[in-house]
């Protein structure tokens, strides 16, 4: 195979043979392809698409690439579930624990926050002690015994997809529906999964901003996994308004035991429970969505999903007694309210400000190599549809340092109006098996 | 100016500064752009176009990454032809001098052969002597006190062009008309010239194989030469077999006195007279076409063009006494006459199997590096449109060494059919100011 013809057929919407792609993202793996080669296929995909065929090929080759975890020993389906990212998102802390605690094994391997987005193993690491670098064999250990195991990538996943990642970011081929779509199944294949739910976010603070491109993702997504192999299904939800009630490390994982107790807000809760009830479903073990459902809310109400969170907290050599008393959870050293400018209905909350503004409290980080503070964040004391008093108090922020900015962007991220504010469903849609 | 932002724009086809296009195009020479962002731009180009003011901005920026000859105080307009390239085409070699001798400066820097095509340059130093490495100085004093001058590439011109045409060759981003354009462009703007006559070829034997692709060409470096302060004709011309009757160096400098001499072949005159009278038109000693083509009539009958021939190779350094004595050129130590292998009308001669032919008897390069041998090639006895007998000899091969399969490879390269062949006009179209 020469690069230049695969290319030319890339370029040209021609086939291509999937062994050929097989050996060019093997290439770039190894080096052998040279990275300007690299970019001219991810440009050629951009413009030109890629069909499902080839996307599987890519994703396929992508996770052979490097080290893949074999659950095959591990009775039962492993599912997991991936979020496209939005702010305030810590649906997988409460999640895991309460599929796990329904009898669906969930082989959770997540990533760290950049910019406005957090990241589930930094939310993590602000319980006490507790520890997401296991190794695979521990991994696939507690996935067994527990039935659940949050950690980060173990060993060298996907390289091929790191490689052509950090060469997309510098050449304007990020949002490419097929790219996009082999970066985020290869690493979720090398999980060794029976299944996965794809939580795909719509709005401003989402990757996708439009309803149409994030069905088109959502689509492909469930095309290309399941031509892989995986029982895929995608649930399109809302991301206009940051997610749930926190943003910041310790105080989501505080929204989580309260999701995990039942006493979570509305809209998080109800996510968790929907992309539960999917998983229990491709698990095997609820018999629709409505019994997967009724079998989360049945893992709240008995406490077996709080109890298994529990047991992943000692298993990963956390602090578990966050779970009962979640002020042993980092706190930071001030507060401030910040109260409405004036009076209304809150219309939106705009999540990207409040994610780029808890950033900066120290939440997350500007740069990969950045250290974060896991106390401080942004709590909405309001929410979307709530109406508010001039001076009432809609937000808290929690900080360590001089807030700077961020009381005045906080305020400012609330748009407020004079009408009330119909609530719209958080789920737009269901697509897949 | 962020490069990833510069090829966004380019990507979606949406406006781009010029002044980024040119600081990218220096970064490209400089190597501050890295190569993997220069080929997810030669693609973003080959798939969504490049605007003519860009293709302006990319061209003139190419030619300034590299040394520019000043013909400023060369009095007088300077105009200088391209061709596409074809196989036979020596007509460079008498349309400067006859173009010289009517009156316009011919500034013309060439280039050498490889593959299937031979090159000005080799052809030229097949002449015992002549020099085609002139510095940029004596190619200035020569072009104003001989009015024409014929050499390579001197100093390092349009690296950056340079660059890209390596990295395209590889990532399959080669046949792009506005990639294309602006390749030839900048290394004829660094000439200093002030006009251009373009030979833009098409058919079997060409670049281009279809009439629709070479027009566009061809209108795209008239309008781009024209906006980049140019003045820029284009002639669109057959070329599905070779030009005139010979291939290979010497051979063709034959031709080219021969048709110096009013005794040429019909078409590669035709070309150099349809090609002259437009140089003369541009460079001002003409009114029009029909004036133009009698003053290069005019140059051959009184033996004016020739005698600017002879200048020339004088002052290159070289014989010029091939002019009356073209035996002084390199023989070649055995001929081979090659008959038709069967009876009928010669409908067409496959130029690159003959090209391919000439290069291994070698005439040509394979590779860059490979040395030629100045006196082997093809002879045309016969040519399209002639009627000929069983086994009458239609070509004949000029070799010094084993010919191989050069002679069934030049048989098979004539395609003979029973009815009478209609001779076509070689000049398709003429398009331009």
């Amino acid at each position: 195979m020469r690069v230049v013809d695969l290319l030319r057929r890339v370029r040209d919407g021609a086939e291509v043979p999937p062994d050929d792609l097989r050996s060019f993202v093997a290439g770039v793996a190894s080096g052998e392809v040279p990275d300007y080669q690299a970019t001219a296929f991810c440009m050629a995909v951009f413009l030109r698409g890629l069909s499902d065929e080839l996307t599987v090929a890519l994703t396929l080759a992508m996770r052979d690439t490097g080290a893949v975890i074999d659950l095959g020993d591990v009775p039962g389906a492993k599912v997991d579930k991936h979020s496209t990212g939005g702010v305030g998102d810590k649906i997988s802390l409460p999640l895991a624990p309460l599929v796990a605690a329904s009898g669906v094994r969930v082989p959770m391997i997540s990533g760290r926050g950049l910019g406005h987005t957090g990241g589930t193993l930094d939310k993590l690491e602000s319980i006490p002690g507790f520890r997401v670098d296991l190794d695979a064999n521990r991994f696939r250990d507690l996935v067994r015994d527990i039935g659940v195991c949050l950690i980060g990538q173990t060993g060298d996943v996907a390289p091929a997809d790191k490689k052509l990642y950090a060469l997309r970011d510098v050449t304007a081929t990020v949002e490419s529906i097929p790219l996009i779509t082999g970066s985020i199944l290869c690493k979720k294949l090398a999980e060794g999964i029976d299944a996965l739910v794809l939580d795909v976010k719509v709005g401003r603070g989402a990757f996708m901003k439009t309803e149409a491109d994030a069905r088109a993702l959502a689509e492909s997504l469930v095309r290309v996994g399941t031509g892989a192999g995986l029982r895929t299904r995608a649930l399109l939800t809302r991301m206009d308004n940051p997610l749930g009630r926190t943003i910041g490390n310790a105080l989501e994982v505080r929204e989580a035991i309260d999701i995990l107790r039942g006493e979570g807000p509305p809209d998080s809760t109800e996510l968790t429970c929907a992309l539960g009830a999917e998983m229990l479903c491709l698990g095997g073990v609820a018999e629709n969505t409505d019994d997967g459902r009724a079998k989360m809310q049945e893992a709240v109400r008995s406490g077996a999903g709080l109890d298994k969170f529990r047991a992943i907290i000692e298993a990963q050599h956390g602090d578990s007694s966050v779970c009962d008393d979640p002020d042993r959870l980092p706190t930071a050293s001030h507060t401030m309210e910040i109260g409405a400018p004036r009076a209304g209905h809150i219309a939106s909350i705009d999540s990207f400000v409040l994610g780029m503004a808890s950033m900066r409290l120290g939440a997350g980080r500007r740069r990969a190599e950045d250290n974060i503070d896991p106390a401080v964040g942004i709590e909405l004391l309001r929410t979307v549809g709530d109406q508010v008093a001039t001076g009432e108090p809609i937000a808290r922020l929690h900080h360590n340092t001089d807030p700077g900015d961020a009381a005045t962007e906080t305020a400012a991220a609330f748009e407020l109006q004079a009408e009330p504010v119909p609530r719209q469903p958080l789920v737009i849609d269901r697509l897949g098996i």
